[in-house]
């Protein structure tokens, strides 16, 4: 994509998905507003659909829109540099902590049960990514430990205010698996080139997050709905009130609807004001230098 | 330099520059103190003063007195490496926020509108600088980003604790700009050999953030400033306080004086002492090699 | 080491070395609990005998049990990139916060004084290992510099809420140099490769700063000892409790045995079922390859 024409989608995208999304559900008197008022009340607690089920399936359309890269699947395309692909997933984990945690929007206990919630989830899921990789692949690989671990942060942000230690882990654990086949079957299998895996990640991630705080949500973390008197009502299945796995679909729903359909305007429009793909010899000379004028390395040989 | 040198100059520099420096803004009775008897109230909220243009105009003096490196300007002597460069602004940008939110000395009000401005002044100094390289120079870098991101994060340093975020976004958007022109023309036209850029972003930047401190510092934020019934009084221009700019402008001129003036001195004793600049041969070799006997990078052939 | 061998190692050693030690320190009615009805009240304020003393001992039975690497010591093995060890360094620094100031359990005034010990143990480390070797060497190294800093945070761990901040700069700088020899000196003499040197910075830089958490632990910083009265008792050595450095030493006896025996028991099971060394030609393939099918690093040539 062109520098110009990414400029462009990010703003029109900010405005015409992710904001529309974020005042659904978090907003007062949204839609999918869980606390305050909302027909449809919608668990997210730091972002699962409203960040990552939007981002991850716009980002599929956008792979499906913009085409292949030139030469893929046929040549390989590994990652560069592993090593520094592990310190970039390092620093997610840690500022992921933020991300959830600061979603308690104070110091408390809700803020701790968050932590602690993204940690047993992003542990989980970089198990669960490797074990299947191990069993399906004859080894785990350290890029497989790291996209689990993204997965299994993404799928817990939904859940993380609202969940257990012990519900988290088995949220990691079902995210990184699946999001291992999404990635590694389902991808092949439709033949779409989606680089850095935002859609089998963040997408599929999000989705099951989304879905599974539907199931593990507890009164005895967060007790958001309340009777009259102001005692907590059940949260989640297990808790009770499996009505909440149909919300969770709304939310999703919704999430899903709003992303192919607000990124697909996005597309044709900035598609006809500047362009989207770059020529085909930028493509072959590479962004960097035909975007950028600039170089990842410049190293003496 | 010589890595000998270089430890003597930091230990001399440390005490003779930056701790008079911090004893006139922050020190109890200082003479640039705004909160405890200043006879000049300078605003610094956490260090653009005191630590940016001391550093920065320093660093000029030391690339002026040092020279050039061999070989520069003629041959380019690009980063070689723009992805650790990148790693490096976004571990400084989050670091900053402790630096800037922490100078509000606790956990609360001032603390938070701390650390939005600082945000907003990086983020918008980053696309300031970007796009004056767009429009300059025909493409937006990567390293002009991160550039420019470390140039509103200094310029918004002294402002951090006293602006809001609309001002913060405007003192970032002007650092970036003005700090682009400083490093992409005005070093091309003195001809200095500042290898980090560390006058064009710290020093101009930190000087851009101090005066703009004195415009846009308001009463709403932190009312620094109080008459002998303990009412509020304006604290910058927009805020009504005219008179406050002469004040930054004292303030910044005692930063760039005492740092022209004391890194010259401790130049000539270093020199005199140990010697500043290494041998051709141990330049040619390296500094790596020759300073420290080892080399960044081991890789098999 | 065989990766299924690491996994089924690090899930014995936890249960069976770790959980035990941090148990006798910190649990209630331990052995070695210092607050809560111990027999050997032992100072570990955050995990110098229970992590790293612990798991330093442990890696080198492990590099004893394991043999050396293929051509070593012949060829020289140095890290294939002190950049990215570097970065390594600077983000283990600040993670160590939240590790020490965090076992405050709290974030009050006892986390401060931990926070700052860190600090300030971590720098006169790097400056203490930079400086012996500059001085034994002839040149002081990055590398040298990054390892006697987590010297320092590891000398650091078991006094960071026991000492101010004068004490903490002298275990550091004491752990610098010590730990400099055992990596300089010591490693060669017994001829065992320890590739990352565990022993030497965690076996030995913990010994030395439980150690020496005996010698300047004070009440002023932490009121851990209390007579009937609650009155404070002296802590350390220069507290006035020289019988302090008896205990310290019967907890790092128990950690040193218990990560003997431990770690043998261990390796000889997993060696029985799994095997612990990888076969010759996957050695000489690369771990990376053989076990995880992957490359750190996939540039075009």
């Amino acid at each position: 994509m062109k520098f110009s024409a990414m400029v462009l989608f990010m703003a029109l995208w900010s405005v015409l998905v992710y904001d529309p999304m974020a005042h659904m559900v978090w907003g007062k008197g949204g839609l999918l507003n869980a606390a305050l008022g909302g027909v449809f009340p919608t668990l997210d607690f730091a972002g699962g659909t409203v960040v990552h089920v939007t981002s991850g399936v716009s980002a599929l359309v956008c792979a499906l829109y913009l085409g292949k890269r030139l030469g893929y699947p046929k040549e390989a395309m590994p990652p560069h540099s592993v090593v520094l692909s592990f310190i970039g997933a390092c620093l997610l984990w840690v500022g992921w902590f933020g991300f959830n945690a600061g979603s308690a929007l104070g110091a408390g206990s809700l803020a701790s049960s968050a932590f602690v919630a993204t940690h047993f989830g992003a542990a989980a899921a970089a198990l669960g990514w490797a074990t299947a990789e191990w069993l399906w692949r004859g080894k785990p690989s350290v890029l497989g430990a790291i996209s689990g671990a993204v997965a299994g942060l993404v799928a817990i942000t939904p859940a993380a205010g609202f969940v257990a230690p012990m519900p988290a882990l088995a949220i990691g654990l079902i995210a990184g698996v699946l999001c291992f086949f999404m990635v590694a079957k389902v991808k092949g299998l439709f033949g779409y080139d989606d680089s850095l895996d935002v859609f089998g990640v963040h997408g599929a991630g999000g989705t099951i997050g989304a879905l599974l705080t539907g199931v593990f949500a507890a009164k005895a973390v967060n007790s958001i709905f309340k009777d009259s008197h102001g005692n907590a009502l059940p949260v989640g299945l297990i808790d009770g009130n499996a009505h909440q796995l149909l919300n969770q679909l709304v939310g999703i729903g919704f999430a899903w609807v709003l992303a192919i359909v607000g990124t697909l305007i996005i597309l044709k429009v900035v598609d006809l004001v500047v362009g989207l793909r770059v020529p085909t010899e930028q493509e072959i000379q590479g962004l960097d230098l035909s975007q950028h004028g600039e170089e990842g390395y410049n190293l003496e040989v």
